[in-house]
């Protein structure tokens, strides 16, 4: 098997797009192991993501490509990906500068059902207005 | 605003489910923080999930509601649900009896990309033969 240098031609084939041509992708911080975010990748995402080292997804609201932090600056460097058993996940390992979430909170996952109710488990670490300069 | 004893009725406006009325769901170790698996859910699922405590999918393909582990034993206790910041993703925090994939392997993600190969990551633990009684 051929491969290039940053392995897309070998992880490609094994991946199984949705109709959509997306692939769901968690991103997991590579040393604590906090979940931190789920979005979604294109074979153009992957690409990019591979041969940068620096975690691109795909918006499928603006239907464009999209290099985490591009905007507010909290990068995610890949350090490891990995592909599930039925190729349609990808789970990848990353070093997330800063904050995951636009709502300036460490992860996406902030919200949690306890006794019942929904509570906030995460403090806002950098409000959004300094993230985004509004 | 009035909750069930289980939180449902709380959480469930919150679910931003896709068109198809699913939302992804990763399923994370509670205490080592191994991410084991991602599937998907319907309003049926998190209600069957929350209700009994052990954790229920939606399997797309045989539209029908998946008690985690009712063939194989590896059962998932649920120990916490979270939403994530837009309402599209679930994140349980689940105590996994034995082995998540249906490989045999603890985890569904033992496919990594390494220097620019695939290998596979994570011995089989139990034998599909044995899990599935084939």
């Amino acid at each position: 098997m051929t491969s290039s240098s940053d392995g897309s031609t070998n992880l490609l084939p094994l991946v199984k797009f949705d109709s959509n041509g997306m692939v769901p992708v968690i991103a997991q911080q590579h040393d604590t192991l906090e979940t931190l975010m789920m979005a979604w990748m294109n074979e153009k995402a992957i690409k990019a993501t591979l041969s940068t080292g620096q975690v691109h997804y795909w918006s499928r609201s603006r239907e464009a490509l999209w290099r985490k932090g591009e905007t507010s600056g909290q990068t995610q460097d890949l350090i490891d990906m990995r592909l599930d058993c039925d190729g349609d996940t990808l789970l990848l390992l990353v070093d997330q500068k800063g904050v995951a979430c636009h709502t300036g909170r460490r992860t996406c996952f902030f919200r949690a059902l306890r006794d019942g109710e929904i509570v906030e488990t995460e403090p806002v670490i950098t409000p959004p207005d300094e993230l985004y300069g509004q």
